[in-house]
């Protein structure tokens, strides 16, 4: 099938969302890890259960919100000056090494980004880190006050680039993300960031398996859904082999 | 505001849904109470993410999904057999200690449930746990095809029960359940099985983090999303406190 474009989750998959661990673990010494790691699973959980519940809220109070509970849940102080400081790196995120040579890789293809993230953010973050002038467009599902992966949400692809979903390729290193795109039409490739092989090893080596390891087991395995992806890849790098 | 009825949340409120540990300890030395905390994790994820999708399986078929994602993503055999003995426990699952004395002191109450969990597995549990005799009715979101905390499943009582829900004393653990619960309409009661206190000292005792402490950090604290529950209490036993 051709591909004609290319579509990229923004958190996990072209920014390190746990890059924020360097700031937590200046605001809370020791706990740094154990934050960012619950943060995002609770930032995602957000976005599903709001979603469900049908009261929505953008993605920035829904991150506010998330990293409010999970300092409370550990115990630590949610001063709002902290809680302000942690969450403005979301505007600063690390693109992963990576991202960027494998964004100009793809040179000629029309790129953009399909994020939860609401446009201000996302725009602020993406001329941030010198993404804007490689991508063409930078779509947000708060235009439909809905997260992935609502069908609605990845519908606004095609109503925006006016390419059909069977045309682009998707891309997310969010596993329920490239399962639920596969589900709904895209051509999905997934950036598997770690092997079963490499966690199963990690896993048996933990006397005690810690919280950044069970976020990997928890997100980071393809989602058993019935649904695979066309492209399993290690890393953004790969993308380029697709197109030749 | 009348209480007329209570209606009970079943996995981990009546149920204690870790009681499957000691049949996964024994499959899997070692890793009994890790399989426990993620499969719980990812059952309730799978749950949100296939309503989010619109595409449903019922719970016993996501109980199945989640159950093969968590033993592949540790590394362990995905054996049908094996999987098909851990699935047989959610038949069987032990009552909280306070469960069938707490019901009891509710006598005279129209008392139901209302679950995630399909009919069949339902009825089965209950049965099987002498709570049929207690129960005026058990009500499977199944019916509608949509998992809590969709308002269609919640409104699942009045239908059933033909009492409205500011008249519903509606009881739960899972901190998801009871704040959509209360954003609903109805009366809540969210038990509270670790205080804020307790889960701090538990995160502050432990040079890393485990599964079992993550799993409370996750999932029982009281959600952020500004809707508060009417009561919380430590035990079921407390709910008798509410009609003296």
């Amino acid at each position: 099938m051709t591909i004609e474009a290319f579509v990229f989750d923004a958190y996990g998959t072209l920014y390190d969302v746990h890059s924020v661990s360097q700031l937590t673990e200046e605001e809370f010494p020791g706990r740094g890890d154990l934050i960012t790691q619950i943060w995002r699973l609770k930032q995602l959980e957000y976005t599903w259960l709001r979603s469900q519940m049908q009261v929505y809220r953008d993605f920035w109070e829904v991150s506010e919100e998330s990293l409010v509970y999970t300092l409370k849940a550990i115990g630590l102080s949610t001063d709002k000056v902290v809680v302000n400081r942690i969450l403005d790196k979301y505007l600063h995120l690390d693109p992963y090494p990576d991202c960027l040579s494998a964004l100009d890789a793809l040179k000629g293809y029309p790129l953009a980004i399909l994020s939860n993230g609401n446009q201000e953010i996302l725009d602020k973050l993406v001329k941030n880190t010198g993404l804007d002038t490689r991508l063409q467009s930078v779509i947000s599902v708060d235009k439909v006050k809905t997260f992935k992966p609502h069908p609605t949400a990845y519908e606004l692809v095609e109503q925006t680039l006016g390419i059909k979903p069977e045309n682009v390729m998707f891309v997310s290193s969010n596993s329920f993300d490239a399962t639920a795109a596969k589900n709904f039409g895209f051509q999905v490739a997934w950036i598997e960031r770690v092997t079963p092989e490499a966690l199963a090893a990690e896993v048996a080596s933990q006397e005690v398996v810690g919280p950044s390891t069970m976020f990997k087991l928890l997100r980071m395995q393809l989602e058993n859904f019935g649904m695979e992806p066309d492209h399993r890849l290690t890393s953004l790098s790969d993308l380029a082999s697709l197109i030749k």
